[in-house]
């Protein structure tokens, strides 16, 4: 991160995440926390702000949120890569992968869940009971966001010529890609043509 | 597309998605038919494979669907943006979209649906009831997977140097984004580390 770490509108929260990059989940409870990458993120609604996130029920962090009802959900740029696949590959029963990868944190400032460094944008998440939970899929409404200044701004993000300032997609087996280049596409309206498709 | 139309092993359909592209959901019940796009897709677990998908209340798609208990998704490339957007903001209701906008169609495999020519993925999907569909979200098994050979085979994505070639990620207001480039990073394990994050 290079810019500020601004507020991001809770109705435009969603939109960090709307195309699909690659997340990190934080969580905690009872003095114990963790770490661990989620391809598996999405929005779910806009306002409130809604995410859908799966978290396999094996993990830590699966018990630290089920205990919590809260979680922290970070974007990392291509420059955290490493440690996002690190933090995603390593288990957190047994050791801090804090520690050990030598992460950084700040408090949560609606949930007590330390949030990560080093990342480009933060949800901080809090989770609404559901029976999809039984296929690990926790969905959670967004209770504050905020951005890197420096690569999102007004509701957009704005990558620039460094590759290494933006959000990555993860593949598998440590491949990623790199969020590519911003194209625009004019909407012509089909004839009664209405916006709720 | 280029290709052939390739089987993808279902244990691995869901590294279709993975990365967070846009999708393009294809319903039918009754001898109407509808397309629109979806953003918020994404995998929901491996074997058998399943994804996740929010499917607005408000449309007729969510009638099919929930009429027919089934869906296509499918993953456009850059070269067909202009009719993902347009799919996107054009109502099903008053008038037909593939009509209008001269979308070719095949039947699925496994289901009773149109699927979209033109795409460089399809995944056929059956709707596995749950109460997050109070969320507009449709959970459901992927029963059939198959892509463009000339951008995806061996399971893995493989673009090449055509943009238009490559899959894309939605932001908002018509602006996406291309699938960067590729990269690899070597996970390191940490001191006790083991897989199950």
């Amino acid at each position: 991160m290079k810019g500020t770490r601004a507020p991001v509108d809770l109705p435009h929260a969603t939109r960090l995440l709307n195309h699909g990059p690659v997340t990190i989940v934080t969580s905690a409870h009872g003095g114990r926390s963790n770490v661990m990458a989620a391809a598996w993120a999405m929005p779910l609604d806009f306002d409130p702000p809604k995410v859908a996130v799966v978290i396999d029920s094996r993990t830590l962090t699966r018990q630290l949120v089920d205990a919590s009802g809260v979680f922290g959900l970070q974007i990392p740029d291509r420059a955290f890569a490493q440690q996002t696949l690190e933090v995603g590959s390593n288990a957190g029963v047994e050791f801090d992968k804090f520690a050990a990868l030598n992460l950084q944190t700040f408090q949560g400032q609606k949930i007590d869940v330390p949030m990560l460094t080093g990342c480009v944008a933060w949800l901080e998440c809090k989770v609404i009971p559901d029976d999809s939970q039984r296929y690990d899929l926790f969905l959670a409404e967004v209770v504050a966001a905020y951005a890197d200044s420096d690569v999102y701004s007004d509701n957009r993000w704005h990558f620039g010529d460094d590759p290494n300032a933006r959000t990555v997609h993860y593949v598998a087996g440590g491949t990623f890609f790199t969020t590519g280049e911003a194209f625009e596409v004019k909407s012509r309206p089909l004839e009664n043509g209405r916006r709720d498709a």
